[in-house]
């Protein structure tokens, strides 16, 4: 017990690292660094489990730092515990190239769990990290064998305790009873405004003693190190709840302007990085660095670490012994592979199967394939019947106390928090032993944006199920009927947009999602019933784009996604009656099209036929596959979705009259097909 | 005092038109206008002051139905006020071409104050509406004249209590003491998923104190009407803080599936429609039947409240004689005018004026016009510093009782809480009398999505001042840097997307910004240095793109905006001296483009001159002016924006390799103009 004088070099040499890579940089956040320094040092020595080498080790503690723009004090801890990141990359820190960047980048930098940055995303994600560890425990624990049983880990700033993303997941984590998740509040008091007075005047632990969060209150962050061990311990032994300590801290800790928002986000000036050091012991004419004492205390803990997982991992090998489906279950779960033959359970429809809306067939894909895809979690924004996320015999994820779930369900009742969701979500798949899907309506994944993008840049295996994807969901009306939302994510990078047109289309979309493994979907689904298509195939599909109507010297192509193809497929037999030859083409995916070769695209969008494409939403973008484009660059409307479809002229008629104009006025033109390009675009 | 037959009569006919509507219309959500009928009585007949032949009078009290699915219970009252919402427009619930569409539009329906059903953002309008009436008081009311004193009334449920942007808003709405605010918490324990207990434990009275709010509770709402309104006169009596009363209410209540899911979002069964009617006194055979003395009694409420309008106008006019100059200063913010000549003082610039960003062109907007717009409300979600969008001698809308601003201050301090800032600007232009502005990060926009989508559905008049939009933010990283973003807000209808090229193009953008009386604008801003253009003018902005850079027998027309613009004029000097002659058109908002006529547009994008796009982000959409696109369909990185323009291409060099590439592959091809199209868009 107590604190040495080692443990104050370390603390401070963490803080005259966040100073001098700052200032190096010339630009980022020492602030939180310096007044976070204690509480990381204690929580990393003192409780955090973690092997620096092998920072995928299934039950490490994981650590979330929300507040991502104090990422120093992330890189400074992960450099001197020794994970793969040098003092060149300090050095480096905010820099093009570098594995330091501005904000924590989990695709780049090994440690750290999470990207965080955007306020509020992490705190969320740090309840989808608590969720699958609780998930996992219960579903592979056995007596003698308490094989994950990790603690989670967030830190948090004010910023993150404005953002209603974080209250959503507060609510929910307080609801969900996760115990072993452990949230440490830098209540520092300021923020870019100044003093957080200005706009937070809130009770922040009423508020999460509201949720059903366990509070605890640490009035000297600074200097009571004790204080701050003993509430860790606290929060550890409280195993019904998740808690939250306040902790109260100076924000620039030893500048001369700590406690005020000059050392919030910008470096400390020269004098103030020497004084700085001098005040902590260094030598201020010296950057970067590290008393060897320091490196060897922090070794020494890694080494402990080390030793942790090989004790582990002879648990695990025991347990192969006993529970050999078990053990192979996980295993195969932490290499990312789905079970071989998985996707034999994907449904394939023939032309005269009855018209299904592709909700509906969604919800067909998960009755099929929930058992042989054991990892799959399930769960809706509160609209579980409109979304058909559930299957049949689904078990909620929910303490047991309340009667209804227990840890093991792997159906997720997220509430009307969308935002929450999506982050929610992108912790789930962090973790490293389920794949999230979950439900709301495709306008309302806009609610979910930010977290959205974050899936996209940290490259996890997310699938949003995004129903009720246009005018096409009726009555409801504009202020549900997205317009915008498929643009919007289709020049989202990293991130599939499909769009299924039949039930083949609909298992493609689910094989693609639950096959890629770096890259996240969305899956927009009707509300309404769509036919099965004469020319739909999975294998087509899986191509991104593919003629599901193929003609020879066709006059015109029309290209289409979703509801709008066999609308398309009843234009073409229309305007032949009316002798014009036209090819459909159906592309579910955008993103999947780009990425397949030239030749192949050539193929499905061929030169001198001049292309119309067909969707009920924004034009935007479509530009790129299409001479011509007929969607809605407008609105809708309330009322019955065939009324609304006429209003808007999406039918057979409305179509083929667009048809002909454009035949008409590509008439005697050469007509080059969009798939040629000037040159390439930088990937 | 006491509630007559009358009374019930009158809250059983709200129920039965809501039961008739729903089953009419086949759809919709009968169960919460049942359930709120009696609070939704008593509240418009004994508190609330409206005069339905004028739904503008501006000292109206405002009542927002944030569960907006509801909205039978406001047609209903409409109706049955006098508001011009007809049986048959009742009758026409929900169906195409009506002014009842599935969740109130404010723009479409006469007495409907604002545009709701994504959940929460009603109760953040709310908070919009009751600022607004804080800050109107403040700056009209004098000795003896009361102009402005309206209270706001927002009924929320379930949904809007878990969604984040709701919690920001209360958080915001208890900090800032709005004693005029009265949130109604139907806690009827049912959303759409069942018993809220599946996702929702917290103690949401709990929650509300520690945000600052007096919180009240009713515990029998379908049936101690009393309770209700003691409850409403308690919350008016509070005026230092704003209240939320917790009501529990019987979701459908007279339905035999009272209570459950069951009535949430589909209409009653033919025999439990009439035996709703059975109960309530109806005959069960006929539909959208009003007693003649229910109408007479809410006619008299509404005599009543045009004799209170015309009492206002008396003391309004008598204000004149007294306060000639604020009585004119509202009655021109009534008519949405702004003040005879104000664009005078908008900046302008000339090409040897220094280089200076566009965030910061965008402070100087604001210091030249905050005097002579001065319904002009500025804010920020705490980034005033970064955002610039405080002039230098503002003052804090805040209680006074802070020390740090009070009611008549003109600058919001929003806190990190984007998503309830746009909303609560919603609910500001709502109000009639202020146009909001206020700032964040363009990427964080995305967290506003749900709102900045309501801004355009509802054609408000706010700016979103969205600064660092690009990777030329820098350092910062992939994180904070847009690349969907513009692409996005492109898509979404009526709403401009700005992103100005200098000085005169940033003046350009705030002209059209504060005219556009119904259409939102996003104007994303630079965080670095722009030069100030040799061809840039406030005139050619205004028609949303115009050349820059004029050149006859161009070779090429390089498009671009914002921050790239003065990149491309480098790239035509560069390709100049190799022997290209390249014309460059600035772009600055689409929106504003695609509106003007077809002569003007195609002298800007004329025939047979290849076009090359060149912006920073996502080239999604960029097809409509271009031929070929440069932009950028990947993350940014973290760096000095400089080595991260470089890393990207985006410089003159980079910009004259595509250049060339283009000019090459349309050589000896017709190159026909983008602008030319077989067909029109429906709008």
């Amino acid at each position: 017990m107590g604190y040495s004088d080692l443990d104050k070099l370390a603390v401070n040499t963490i803080r005259v690292l966040a100073v001098d890579a700052t200032f190096k940089a010339n630009s980022g956040h020492p602030g939180a660094p310096m007044g976070m320094a204690p509480v990381a040092h204690i929580l990393f020595n003192k409780f955090m489990n973690f092997n620096p080498k092998n920072p995928d080790w299934v039950n490490r503690d994981r650590f979330v730092l929300s507040n991502g723009h104090g990422c120093m004090l992330q890189y400074a801890l992960l450099h001197l515990f020794g994970y793969a990141i040098s003092m060149d990359d300090l050095k480096s820190f905010r820099q093009v190239g570098s594995i330091t960047p501005g904000h924590p980048e989990s695709h780049d930098t090994p440690g750290v769990e999470v990207t965080t940055g955007p306020l509020g995303q992490g705190f969320a994600n740090s309840v989808g990290l608590a969720i699958a560890q609780a998930h996992t425990a219960a579903v592979f624990n056995k007596p003698g064998y308490d094989l994950i049983n990790n603690y989670t880990y967030c830190f948090f700033g004010d910023g993150c305790a404005m953002e209603g993303i974080a209250s959503e997941a507060a609510s929910l984590a307080g609801h969900l009873k996760l115990g072993n998740l452990i949230a440490i509040y830098d209540d520092n008091g300021i923020s870019i405004d100044g003093d957080t007075k200005c706009a937070f005047t809130e009770d922040v632990s009423k508020r999460f003693e509201a949720y059903g969060w366990h509070t605890l209150e640490v009035k000297d962050g600074d200097n009571d190190w004790q204080a701050i061990e003993d509430a860790i311990k606290k929060a550890r032994e409280v195993t019904d709840k998740p808690t939250m300590i306040k902790l109260r801290t100076t924000i620039g800790f030893g500048s001369k302007q700590q406690g005020t928002g000059g050392v919030h986000g910008s470096p400390l000036k020269e004098d103030d990085c020497k004084n700085v050091k001098k005040i902590f012991g260094f030598d201020p004419e010296q950057s970067f660095v590290v008393p060897q004492q320091v490196y060897d205390m922090y070794h020494k803990k890694a080494a402990e670490g080390a030793a942790m997982e090989q004790e582990w991992n002879q648990l695990f090998q025991k347990y192969a012994s006993e529970y050999k489906a078990e053990h192979a279950d996980l295993a195969r779960r932490l290499t990312g592979k789905l079970p071989e033959g998985w996707e034999k359970s994907l449904p394939t429809y023939k032309p005269s199967d009855s018209a299904v809306a592709s909700r509906k067939l969604s919800e067909a894909v998960l009755e099929k394939i929930h058992s042989v895809v054991p990892e799959l979690l399930s769960g809706s924004a509160d609209l579980t019947g409109s979304n058909n996320t559930r299957w049949k015999n689904a078990v909620d994820f929910q303490p047991p106390e309340y009667g209804i779930g227990d840890r093991s369900g792997r159906y997720i009742r997220y509430g009307v928090r969308e935002h929450a969701m999506a982050a929610v979500m992108n912790g789930l798949a962090a973790y490293g032993t389920v794949i999230p899907a979950s439900g709301t309506f495709l306008n309302f994944v806009s609610y979910a944006a930010g977290a959205v993008r974050l899936s996209a840049l940290s490259h996890v295996r997310v699938i949003h199920v995004a129903t009720h994807d246009s005018i096409g969901l009726g009555e409801d009306g504009p202020t549900h009927q997205p317009i915008e939302t498929l643009s919007h994510f289709r020049a989202l990078p990293n991130c599939m947009v499909w769009r299924p047109a039949d039930g083949n289309e609909t298992s493609a979309a689910y094989y693609s999602a639950l096959t890629a493994k770096h890259t996240p979907s969305i899956l927009a689904l009707t509300r309404q019933n769509l036919p099965q298509l004469e020319g739909s195939s999975i294998e087509g599909a899986l191509k991104g784009a593919y003629p599901v109507l193929e003609a020879s010297n066709a006059a015109l192509t029309l290209i289409s996604t979703g509801s709008e193809v066999n609308i398309c497929v009843d234009a073409a037999t229309f305007l032949k009656k009316h002798g014009l030859t036209v090819r459909v083409v159906s592309v579910p995916c955008f993103e999947v099209f780009d990425s397949q070769d030239k030749a192949y695209k050539l193929k499905v969008l061929p030169d001198n036929v001049p292309i119309l494409s067909v969707e009920a939403a924004s034009t935007m973008g479509w530009e790129r596959y299409a001479h011509e484009q007929f969607g809605l660059n407008r609105f809708g409307a309330s009322g019955a979705y065939k009324d609304i479809y006429k209003k808007f002229e999406f039918t057979p008629e409305g179509i083929s009259k667009r048809a002909l104009a454009t035949v008409d006025f590509y008439k005697g033109q050469p007509v080059r097909s969009p798939i040629n390009r000037a040159f390439q675009q930088i990937l």
